[in-house]
């Protein structure tokens, strides 16, 4: 749904609240595709949107919930958070297993317990089981409602039981197993189509079958389901027996979190923060990061220190030495970016690091000189001092060259010590431009001092 | 494939290249799937995975240019240059039209021409109509090989269809059209397995379809399969006839390249950069942005240059103004970061754009006090001036707000003039960053200059 009529929707809904008519507003909510209702209660301001929901869950809790569930568990837990762990059980076992876990976790830890508790009383929901699997792992986002039968079927048969299925996640792929709930084999729907009902579903379900662990990480998952272009991959335990299946739309989102984590990570802001995140929380998970910045910023500092007394003597210096060091971080921006994102996608391995170090050296070069002349020349101009734009030349591609190796350097270096290379490149980055920056430019002031026009 | 399993294929490929056995080669690179060989390729040095690709498409061509696909457009075009525009022509025929038209366009343009010009005299390929569609439009990333059905058959009819079709898309939906080609409904493989033979198409396949138009957006094709879980959506034209199909592997390409975009863009990186493009195209598409950086970098050194003889009175004021504009420049890109990836995300609207303001406003004053007090503290340490702690800390509280309100107001205002706030939003926030760091401290340090310890 395009996005005026969202407008449109959360302009009725409004009106209808104010003017209490709620039999329409459940009326138009219930009109609603869950993903365009999760679309409506996002925009709502945080009362109505509660007013809205309560309206829906009571009449239609599937629809309702399944709309909670696409605004993402820490929106959705939060419109739950009102009710007993009774009804809470209620509503979110309307949802798939994993979905349901997602929510269930994101509710204030008590709370959550309470539900848990009281699921685990009523009939195997598998929520209980998903939570136990590690964040971050196959175990945790797959749907353990999978569909497979017996590979000693026929296709006739298959067919029947597919007639019979209720509840399990979306069907293309129609997984077989052994007698022993070993994942054998996979075949689609369409080849159900293509044979003959009396064929042995083993001759059209055979060969290797692509699959994951429980305990393969989520990243990995999207990976394979990406590269193969699947549908859906099934997930097996540590014995090969099968577990559940992760569908694309899982992945989707899989893809979406980690490409927001990186994002967050190359600029110093924690995954779980968000725009709606409460300020405070959001404070508590920027300040960490600010102090390291603080920690490096007072060790450029130091390094400027160390000139002062060149720069009283010089104070064109202090002009300029901000423009050294910020060309220096913008530069190595670029090239850290290029790096952890070719890491990401993985374009970029131990293999061919050699070549692009070479290429993002030449491009460092490049920079430098290009950059290094304009500024100079600016410099002179405004400052009518050519010794100070040849200072400013030479310490801009020095500068340059610095940002361009470590910026490739140190996310590799990091990946090859585990440590995500998003995580904290960036302040090793802006530190050694700084630091090299600053050292570069005001020690050639104080090499050359003596060429400078003096303040004053 | 496990990056372990690659790195031995990728060993095996140079020991067999080394020693001249094709034989081997070819048989080695046949058993890997397309995904896999395109991951080995890509860790291949440039002259040897020419080898073996040649190797391997004189023999295998559909194998070997679906993963000359895989490999994405650019590197996979770069495999084909050295080839005749006959041999390219016949060998992107064994693609799909929406990957055969992506590595056709990746081609240096004149041999593109006589490729397309080719493939024109040949059948209709449908690569020459995509071409026409805008980039980034649904028209240009769909398949134009959709299966569908008239809606006057019976389920019977259409499995009898279906077992007949060959070189469509991957089927799961199947669309039905009226006499005139017009979309007119949808249902699955899944529906047409749980009714009997005689039933109608139509009485299955009604209400509602979901369709994009082919001028749409390709990032809001994405939105719409990822919101509503979708596993393909069709195309149509402006008459709603249907045009194409869009499945949810290409949308998955999508959504990793709009992430790539965005991420990109908050670095001052263009799009289309990466790692192993060639140094030269690097620099000429990062250089211009490092100009605009430079130009605000002198708008920053010129209002130190107001301030040059406070300066050259209390040196001090050098060495921790680059703290005051650094520390707000990471603050401010956190909050732009956050806002920006939620305005792509879809959860930052116009319409909670205030509360987001004053969230943003009230973490900016908490980074401020957090960070201005313990900056003071260090600086009088250092420094042994504790007044000049007390403009540090003040100038820093000021710096953080104004970094939190411009990282919040800036994107929304470029996405309300319809430019993508991504784009432009980090170069405004570390220039205001620069410039009102630079003025409030060095302006208090004017105001206090009595106060601080003289230079010397």
């Amino acid at each position: 749904m395009a996005q005026r009529k969202i407008d449109v929707v959360v302009a009725s809904v409004k009106r209808l609240i104010r003017v209490g008519a709620s039999a329409n507003l459940l009326n138009l909510l219930q009109k609603q595709h869950p993903a365009d209702l999760a679309g409506v209660l996002g925009e709502l301001p945080e009362r109505v949107r509660q007013t809205a929901f309560d309206t829906l869950v009571e009449r239609s809790p599937r629809h309702a919930m399944e709309a909670l569930s696409e605004l993402g568990p820490e929106t959705g837990a939060h419109l739950l958070e009102g009710r007993s762990a009774e009804e809470i059980a209620r509503y979110v076992q309307e949802l798939e297993s994993d979905d349901a876990a997602a929510i269930v976790e994101a509710l204030p830890e008590e709370l959550s317990r309470s539900v848990l508790d009281l699921m685990r009383g009523k009939q195997d929901t598998g929520v209980e089981e998903l939570l136990e699997y590690p964040e971050h792992t196959a175990g945790r986002i797959m749907n353990p409602n999978v569909f497979a039968l017996s590979e000693d079927l026929t296709v006739g048969e298959a067919i029947t039981e597919l007639q019979g299925a209720r509840d399990v996640e979306m069907v293309f792929y129609l997984y077989t197993i052994d007698e022993r709930n070993h994942l054998v084999g996979v075949t689609s729907l369409r080849r159900l189509l293509l044979v003959a009902p009396e064929t042995p579903l083993k001759r059209i379900a055979g060969g290797e079958v692509l699959s994951v662990r429980v305990d393969t990480d989520q990243e990995e998952v999207a990976r394979q389901v990406a590269s193969y272009n699947l549908l859906a991959i099934p997930v097996v335990d540590l014995e090969n027996k099968l577990a559940g299946v992760i569908t694309v739309d899982d992945v989707i989102d899989v893809i979406k979190d980690e490409a927001t984590e990186d994002i967050y990570r190359l600029a110093g802001v924690s995954s779980d923060d968000s725009v709606f995140s409460p300020p405070l929380s959001s404070l508590r998970k920027r300040l960490p990061w600010l102090y390291v910045n603080l920690a490096t910023a007072f060790m450029a500092a130091a390094v400027v220190k160390l000139f002062e007394s060149t720069i009283s003597q010089a104070t064109a210096l202090a002009v300029f030495m901000p423009v050294v060091a910020g060309m220096g971080g913008n530069a190595g921006t670029q090239t850290l970016t290029v790096i952890v994102r070719g890491i990401a996608l993985g374009e970029l391995t131990f293999v061919n690091s050699k070549k692009a170090l070479v290429k993002e050296a030449l491009v460092g070069l490049g920079n430098g000189v290009g950059i290094g002349i304009l500024a100079a020349l600016a410099a002179w101009l405004v400052q009518g001092d050519a010794w100070l734009g040849l200072i400013l030349a030479l310490a801009m591609i020095i500068n340059m060259f610095v940002a361009a190796t470590a910026g490739t350097l140190v996310p590799l270096g990091l990946r090859a010590l585990k440590i995500d290379p998003a995580l904290a490149s960036s302040v090793f980055i802006t530190t050694l431009t700084d630091v090299f920056g600053f050292f570069a430019f005001l020690g050639l002031g104080h090499l050359f001092l003596k060429h400078l026009r003096v303040a004053g």
